[in-house]
């Protein structure tokens, strides 16, 4: 086999066949295909496409380049859950201690932000004292005392997958939906969960911008997902505004804590709750209500044994930046818009995100929002506060916010509904 | 300015502005635009094209990536060809002496064989003592004292090219024609030829198969050539059968100094002094006849001298292989087919060509035809010579042949005419 071969097979719109795509990944992950020769593979991938046994043939071929984890050992059965990513975006913290809480194990392996998008581990590294970085053996520990672990990936699961992700992040190749499919669900396959629950999210604030993308990346994954013999389920979930009112890594931890109290954001509770049953339902565990362990406490047990469990001081109190500046409503009207893709770039620009996964990011940065798109407002009335640690950032932080923000006397805001489809 | 922003721009279909190409170029010269981002681009050229504008700019900044060389201290105009290749392509030997005997200068930059097309460079380094690489204040003496030089391109010229083409043929991304055309185009423009003839050769044995194809690359390096104020002329000639009859590097420079003795194959000397016309007249030189130029010896004069000047030896014998195997016709009748590909691929295993552009070529090894497609033959009738320094490469020079020998005893061959079309 030959690797300009296959380029030339897919470049020419050719199905890959099941022996060229195990071979063309085994050989890049060992270093016998060049970067140079799977970038031009990734392109022709992304601008003539992969239909479904393509897909699945990828994606078995990614997880097999690794090691793959297993749960067997524990006494109940496991659920993940995967979101696409967006501004605000913190469900993952109450969720697994949650879902936890009502009989499922949680093996959640999460990742860093990058861009306007925040990251799991970014968030729940402004708790002091909190180890992302866990062995194969430390994170079955963890799971097993407390139900629920969020730790990085290590370096064996789907090292294909690894290398391929940062050569398509510099050569133009990450819109491809059969290429962010398959690298999902190669490590949620290989990370060994039981049962899957996928966000994908919508909107200016998330990476696919329409209904009708999202739905086909949504698509893509749960049939990979049934492909692989993985229960996966996908809501398609709005990202056209901020979830919840925290934005930035220790803001949002506290609105996370807020909810497993009992309390926080209606959108944050809604959507943790119907991602909750799902998981639970795909792991089929039945009558537990999430809302009741949000009430009860007993999700937030889990959430102080779990953070304990890693290192982490769940009384301990979290990094605040130096800096706040408020920005007001400019009229009074209806808040008819508050885009997430400004507000992430601006929390971004604040410093709670990074450009380049190398780069540091800082614990208490980023954006409180005190409306809602809907909620009515007057002139003057403070509808952001910007949080950094050095005033110098909010003047960009403020240009990304120009145009973000609609306020109309009689208006009425054009909203997603916050979970718009289910595809199972 | 960056590479991820370039490359999406192509990838999404868009045209590349004269800034962007530019920039590309200049930074893949410079190395800051990585192997595997050019390779990404160049796929996403190769699926999505490139229109005239973004074509002409690619070509001129590949020219500014190096050195322009200049013939202005020469007393007269000069013009060159250049044959996309073929089989037993050795049209260049003959033609450069000829048109240089008519009153022009030929600076004529030269490559290699790969795969089963020959390269001219090959042909004359048969030719004891004669050396292809020469300096630049070298190639200026020869063509000022012989009116024509063939010898390779320094690595000054175009290095952005240079560079671009190894990456596209370990990339599945040479087959884009707006990538061949500025290839081409950047050195011969680079080169300072005042005049310019494409030998676009069309059929199994060249590179573009079909006459549209070689319609539409012909077109875009004429317009490309217009656009930079050289006047450029192409033909689309045959390459369905061998042009004339030998195949090989010694073989062919034998074959080539019958030509310019007066001899040689009808179809050599048809398509040596149709060339030889159309760089006259493009050169702007009237009253001259090749033919006569061929017939009363001048042609003959500016070889030796041209071969001598460069360390060559006009008289030497050219080495010969030590074995031979005769094709004969399986039966009588009307020789349909002698197939360019098939014939090029056995002369390419019986040594006369490479597979890596770093591997040696033999020089006596190769295919003599004794019939021409149309030709009438008997059962058992030598049809080919096969030629090789070592008996055992006959056998997978024959399994080339397989196929590529038609006789059928009332039939009539299915050609191109040998110059199909004229573009200017």
């Amino acid at each position: 086999m030959d690797a300009i071969d296959v380029i030339r097979a897919k470049r020419d719109g050719l199905e890959l066949t099941p022996a060229q795509i195990d071979w063309a990944i085994d050989a890049y992950t060992r270093g016998a295909i060049a970067e140079e020769q799977m970038s031009a593979l990734a392109m022709a991938i992304l601008l003539n496409g992969m239909n479904r046994a393509e897909v699945a043939r990828w994606t078995d071929a990614m997880i097999r380049s690794g090691e793959r984890m297993g749960w067997s050992a524990l006494d109940r059965p496991t659920a993940d859950k995967h979101s696409t990513g967006g501004v605000g975006d913190k469900i993952t913290l109450p969720l697994a201690p949650l879902v936890a809480a009502c009989g499922a194990a949680v093996p959640q392996l999460s990742g860093r932000g990058l861009g306007h998008t925040g990251g799991t581990l970014d968030k729940l590294e402004s708790i002091p004292g909190w180890r992302a970085a866990l062995s194969n053996a430390e994170m079955l520990d963890v799971l097993a005392s407390t139900g629920a672990v969020i730790c990085a990936a290590g370096s064996g699961l789907a090292p294909a997958d690894r290398k391929l992700y940062a050569l398509r992040d510099v050569t133009g190749t990450v819109e491809s939906i059969p290429l962010i499919a398959s690298s999902i669900m190669s490590k949620k396959i290989a990370e060994g969960t039981g049962a899957l629950v996928l966000d994908v999210k919508v909107g200016s604030g998330a990476f696919m911008k329409t209904v009708g993308n999202a739905r086909e990346l949504a698509e893509t994954m749960v049939g990979i997902g049934r492909d692989n013999g993985l229960n996966t389920v996908a809501l398609l979930t709005a990202m056209d505004r901020p979830l919840g009112n925290a934005v930035g890594n220790a803001l949002e931890v506290t609105e996370s804590v807020e909810v497993l109290a009992g309390g926080g954001p209606a959108d944050i509770v809604e959507l943790t709750v119907a991602l909750a049953r799902e998981m639970l339902d795909a792991a089929g565990i039945a009558g537990k209500d999430p809302a009741e362990a949000l009430r009860d406490g007993s999700a937030m047990d889990v959430w102080r044994r779990m953070i304990s469990a890693q290192g982490g001081d769940p009384d301990a109190e979290l990094p605040v930046a130096a800096e706040t500046h408020t920005v007001t409503a400019p009229a009074g009207g209806v808040l008819t818009s508050l885009d997430a893709f400004g507000v992430g770039v601006a929390a971004w620009r604040l410093g709670a995100g990074r450009a380049r996964k190398e780069d540091p990011v800082s614990a208490g940065a980023g954006i409180m929002c005190h409306a809602k798109p809907g909620d009515r407002v007057t002139a003057g009335q403070p509808l952001l506060t910007l949080h950094a640690d050095d005033a110098a950032r909010f003047e960009r932080a403020l240009e990304a916010l120009d145009g973000a923000i609609g306020v109309e006397e009689d208006g009425r805001p054009d909203l997603l509904p916050l979970v718009i489809d289910r595809i199972a």
